[in-house]
């Protein structure tokens, strides 16, 4: 099968809380030509440094909660040999769950729909206090 | 060059113990046809939320068993912090694990090789007691 | 758009030292084709299990040096249960390190251009005391 087609979509998503958030939906309905695609591959990428993607289970939402209190164990604040810290307590650990978890995800496209397992969801990992609006792009190619 | 190919295949892997598997030669013996791919890219993904991908060592097989230290180490059983817990004490963990390691591994192709250096492999990381088959799903696009 | 164009280039970074350190425009001196994709991907690929990639704040370097700190507590060295540790101290924790980070980063292209954030940039991260050169390949498609 020839690669025939690449989709590229910006989207804004709005402030929300420190925490882990299901948006699998919310990427749906903003590239709807994913259900053009036989077989591709699709990118989410968030052009931030201090929030982050990750897929995982999409059922409880105690899962979520979970993966807070982890990282806010395992990627302490205040400690005292951060040289990065006129931005807040929240904001070079912040920097490192980014990193743990990455700025992208990538996902296999098969009869026009993203190849997730069954428990499988799209999480928005916003590590701040007080965030803004998060940009994302959304790249999907195929054939 | 043109982005002729694009190819994926299902495949599933047979119960493993918890820990972590060197897949590489399962992975180009399911997708043959990376060999037609002078230029490409290949990613493997996995469905599931308690068991991961990661490319690390591929020769001394105590690396994967450090791993699995490392790994029950930083992301205790038993915190009586979780919320999500009625799954077994290896369950959040899991999860966890697997975000930290991720669901997808992306390898160039090169001359219808992965162009992996002379000492990656790609793991398969399994982070339950008993787990079932992991369903995978390869996806390899060039020219 | 249809995906025509595909480029592949592999570089060698001479030796860092142990740290983090930006290589944003050392990618983009390397695969100037990049100016040729409207829309598309490019992959950045290191093909080693001791030094690792990912996408951080550009601009601060207190950041890179606190990502250092970060991960030395968190990935000790000597640590007794470890069983490869005849290559040193720091060898095993710099595998665990690159699976943590991963090897390789994903970044959209829009525009002939790497469609990152105002304050992302690509980091290479070294991991070991006494590092060799280290080999990335740079792949890159779109339309």
């Amino acid at each position: 099968m020839q690669v025939t087609k690449i989709y590229q979509k910006n989207i804004s998503i709005p402030p929300k809380p420190r925490g882990f958030h299901l948006i699998t939906q919310l990427i749906l309905n903003a590239l709807p030509e994913i259900e053009s695609i036989s077989i591709g591959v699709c990118q989410i990428f968030i052009q931030h440094t201090s929030a982050s993607l990750t897929i995982n289970e999409n059922a409880d939402s105690t899962v979520r909660v979970d993966f807070e209190t982890f990282f806010n164990k395992t990627v302490t604040e205040n400690d005292s040999d951060y040289l990065h810290n006129y931005e807040g307590p929240d904001d070079m650990p912040a920097h490192i769950k980014s990193s743990l978890l990455g700025c992208s995800v990538l996902v296999p496209i098969a009869n026009g729909r993203l190849s997730l397992g069954m428990w499988q969801g799209i999480y928005l990992c916003e590590h701040r206090n007080h965030a803004s609006s998060r940009e994302l792009t959304i790249t999907a190619w195929g054939g």
